[in-house]
């Protein structure tokens, strides 16, 4: 087993996952624990630290810890300003932010990206920016359109190996709202995925002729028995991705075609968004969440915060 | 005074109104109780009616019953079923379906009306077609595009004395959802109307640029201090409408231009709306809600209910 070099934190809002890395960025352990930042008190996110990675830190005293997510934002552990687009892995680096700790451990923060488009309005990221570096080659970003499918979901279009362009969409959030506490949601039975459903959402959604009206047809497809109660879900998914997919398509078709299309996410969205963009005629791969992590590598190799063998 | 002809019901989602009418349709007597279908048990629809409206019964006995709202849905007393469209006036007479009550009165329940646009999505209306009757003259439909705000807004187009057209909007519940329960309410504070965060809103709404998207302005507004958290409500409020007219008018789009526009509501959302509209460079009229009542008496006086003066 090689020496462990760094630790690396993916904190985010509702989890938090640390990594002791060797210098060649291979995991020697890992811990995930539901303790996102949402979960912490005010002023107990070094108890939360400690508790969780302290033994990593007594035996390796000198260990650098790099962190990403919401940790660095308002209501997180220390606010890291957003640095500005174009960004890629040299300006990620650049903005790293050292945080003291009381017991005097040093963790540097990566910061999260700012983008405003052509109407003034401000779009965030933070922490799929460190993703896309994983998600590249060589601790470089690789050129294309990215997608990180979630409660709020972001797209993003990397050129010349830094971001240019990222967009948010508040799909996960808004199904969530609709399933939990709307009208939609009161027929709704728990039942396996129907993928037929889920098709004919994503085209209704495609179809682009606004979401407040065709929203409703859950309604009535239950209110008539044209749905089992059991796919109005799917549908629902379906109906909500589909509307993200034409409006993503909206706003980059200003820019460019959509090329060497990615999906970064976990094993229940990633393929269902991978699904629905084939419903739309793109291809995607599918890349894990495991890019974070080697996102972090890179950033803390190209900041030499630890001793690689990069 | 004149002598009561007839007893009319208003019995929606979440209120019961009741009104003693003259046979001239006057309102000799009303009354209003937050006895809405969802308050009420099943099985209990008759006690709530006897307990409201038994005295006038009894002091008027063969007093004609019609009733129109959710109280004919399938969670309502009695389920009506839709009546399909065009339909006006005399369809709407015409679909009057009785209610005799374990007490032996005689309840006329007014049908909703179903659509089916060419993308076979049915939807419906259960209420809004009494307030068209209300709305027009003399007992018939005025031909022209109608709105009701509200928890599910509708549009509707009248031609040739009959609706023809209509669509269901979820931007009120949308509304709700997004203030009570997304991240998006979260730093709302209660204030008084911003009519410029408002007009911000619809013209990012009419922008038709996509919901999920454009929704996240409201997070990232609030994050760079650029919108105060006071006005934050109206800025929501205005794109969801901003967002509902554009869609409605790509719909409508479809069929005619958009004139001799009325807005059917009540104090609260219906000068908004008004408002909303003349942002997107429409002239629109207000009628209140009592168009209501005064379609009952005259759907009542064409089946001839009751002995009228008309």
């Amino acid at each position: 087993m090689h020496a462990p070099a760094l630790i690396a934190l993916d904190w985010g809002t509702s989890s938090f996952r640390a990594y002791l890395l060797s210098g060649e960025g291979e995991i020697l352990e890992q811990i995930s624990r539901p303790q996102g930042i949402i979960t912490v008190a005010p002023g107990q996110f070094e108890t939360v630290f400690e508790d969780a990675v302290g033994h990593w830190l007594a035996a390796h005293q000198s260990l650098p810890v790099i962190a990403s997510g919401m940790v660095g934002s308002r209501q997180g552990w220390m606010e890291v300003p957003y640095a500005p687009c174009p960004a890629g892995t040299q300006e990620l680096t650049a903005g790293l932010t050292l945080l003291q700790t009381a017991k005097g451990r040093r963790l540097w923060l990566v910061p999260g990206l700012r983008y405003e488009d052509t109407d003034g309005i401000p779009d965030v990221i933070r922490g799929e920016e460190v993703q896309l570096v994983g998600a590249g080659e060589g601790g470089q970003m690789r050129d294309g359109v990215y997608v990180f499918p979630g409660t709020h979901s972001k797209w993003a279009v990397v050129e010349g190996g830094r971001i240019v362009w990222f967009a948010t969409f508040m799909t996960g959030e808004m199904f969530s709202l609709l399933r939990q506490h709307s009208i939609l949601g009161r027929p709704m039975t728990d039942g396996p995925e129907d993928a037929a459903a889920f098709r004919k959402g994503v085209e209704g959604g495609l179809s682009n002729s606004g979401l407040l009206n065709r929203l409703f047809s859950v309604r009535t497809y239950s209110l008539f028995g044209m749905m089992p109660d059991s796919s109005l879900s799917s549908y629902l998914s379906g109906l909500l991705i589909g509307a993200e997919i034409a409006e993503a398509r909206q706003r980059l078709g200003q820019r460019q075609a959509i090329s060497a299309l990615t999906v970064v996410g976990g094993a229940k969205l990633a393929p269902r968004y991978v699904q629905a963009l084939e419903h739309a005629g793109l291809t995607a791969r599918a890349v894990g969440e495991e890019a974070t992590v080697r996102g972090l590598f890179h950033i803390a190799r190209t900041a030499e915060l630890c001793v690689t063998a990069g």
